[in-house]
């Protein structure tokens, strides 16, 4: 079993979580969805979402120095019981080392809660021992049909229930989620956690097969020394000009038998509603570089 | 000035071209095509498209021992004088280690001409002294606009002519060139070669600029060492949601100012009838595992 790290749900203790958009924004009617829901159904549970969240800059939640900042004022003000990221889309690794390099002394225990490119962020603070990384939704999945029930399963986890985690995995392993080009552009980097000996899942979407089976060329070059590949859902592939010839767990079951990394079958994780909650679970003691 | 290594162009010596697809397939209009344009202009040259440039596989041009078996028929011919791969696409990787495995003890010096997805090949074999590598345009690039000028150029470098070699890099140091997308899966696995004091140029197509920033973050925490990075042109990039907000080069720059690597400026090479020729001046003793 895995061991589950859930915030406190003590009698008279209201549950802050500070919201930030480490990578793209969100708008102000996905933070009144959730906002409402949360107070209809989570009287124990306070939402701040950050200014930032509506900030933007070309690409980003605003630019680098901005995206930082929120972060910082999440993970550090005294009142924050989790730090929620608002959205993926790509940036949160362009402000990963200097997220490090202020938290890594602060001995902070806080779950940072989210998935997609928020990766970056769960592989560098579970690298060098910041809070507890947590894959799971986020509030801009509030959009989806079926959208609610996954921020509810994110509300209810903060709330202190455990029901939304995926539970298949671990059998005494370590577990971790990724997207799987979020894990494969983490590879070799200095944000790169030591996964020896921890169940990786991986999930994507939007990508053509012939880029999944690269992707997992490159991860499992790198992944020596893992407990296993868990593979989640693979959504929103698109039409190739031709049939590739193998489905998403058939490339997952190539890689891992050409690597030599055992194949553990799948994960009720992925870009949809039904993405479980996957608290990390590294044992290893955290890199001090 | 680098050193370039051209076929022979030895009076009375027909040079022969033994032509394969290690990824994806060509259809026979293609071949037709350029087998009347060498006939017509470069008549020192014997073209030779191998069966499997043809066959179909799924994705690919035959399954992964099919295509083996025709890379390895075109590089042991005793009749080769250069092997050029027919198309990309994506699939070289998954042959890459067999390819090795077979030509690494064969003292081979026939140059391996192509680009994008062969530079999996281009790679494993620089490691492991097969050949020559060389990144230049394919028999595919017939159908571009333009596309004759950039077949001629690679015909015209078989035939003895060094006209089509990009000749803005090097400066001393040794030269490669990648696809981006190629490279990046290629970096910390066992086909990548040792890049150290190496001018690496790299182009891209089809991808979003955001996914351009990402592969840069992944390469330039791989490249620590090299003597600089060179860009290429980024063609066809997808339209975002909403503005990016850099363009490549200033992408490129960020990165490489954040990982300390040279930026050297651009290169004249690209997915397009334009791409010049980029015979690797690797000079490095190849590793031997």
């Amino acid at each position: 079993m895995v061991t589950l790290i859930v915030p406190r749900a003590r009698a008279g203790h209201m549950t802050r979580i500070a919201i930030c958009a480490p990578a793209t924004p969100i708008d102000r009617e996905v933070a009144a969805a959730v906002t409402e829901l949360a107070a209809r159904e989570f009287p124990g549970l306070v939402l701040a979402f950050h200014e930032q969240c509506f900030s933007e800059d070309g690409h980003f939640a605003g630019h680098d120095g901005e995206r930082l900042a929120a972060l910082l004022d999440c993970a550090t003000d005294g009142a924050t019981d989790a730090v929620w990221f608002a959205k993926g889309g790509y940036g949160s690794n362009r402000i990963a080392p200097d997220a490090v390099a202020h938290l890594q002394a602060m001995d902070l225990r806080m779950p940072f809660f989210g998935y997609s490119d928020c990766g970056y962020l769960h592989a560098a603070f579970a690298r060098h021992g910041i809070g507890r990384a947590v894959h799971g939704p986020m509030p801009v999945d509030v959009r989806r049909g079926g959208g609610a029930e996954a921020v509810r399963r994110a509300l209810g986890w903060f709330a202190g229930d455990s029901e939304g985690v995926e539970t298949s995995a671990g059998g005494g392993n370590p577990v971790v989620a990724f997207n799987l080009t979020t894990l494969a552009m983490l590879c070799g980097t200095p944000l790169m956690p030591d996964l020896a000996g921890v169940e990786v899942m991986v999930e994507e979407v939007g990508e053509h097969l012939y880029a999944i089976d690269r992707l997992f060329f490159h991860v499992t070059a790198h992944l020596q020394g893992v407990a296993g590949l868990r593979v989640g859902r693979f959504g929103a592939v698109p039409e190739n000009d031709r049939p590739f010839g193998l489905e998403p767990i058939d490339i997952a079951r190539h890689w891992c038998v050409k690597s030599g990394i055992p194949f553990l079958g799948s994960a009720d994780i992925g870009h949809d509603a039904a993405n479980r909650i996957v608290p990390f679970t590294l044992a290893a003691a955290p890199a001090r570089s």
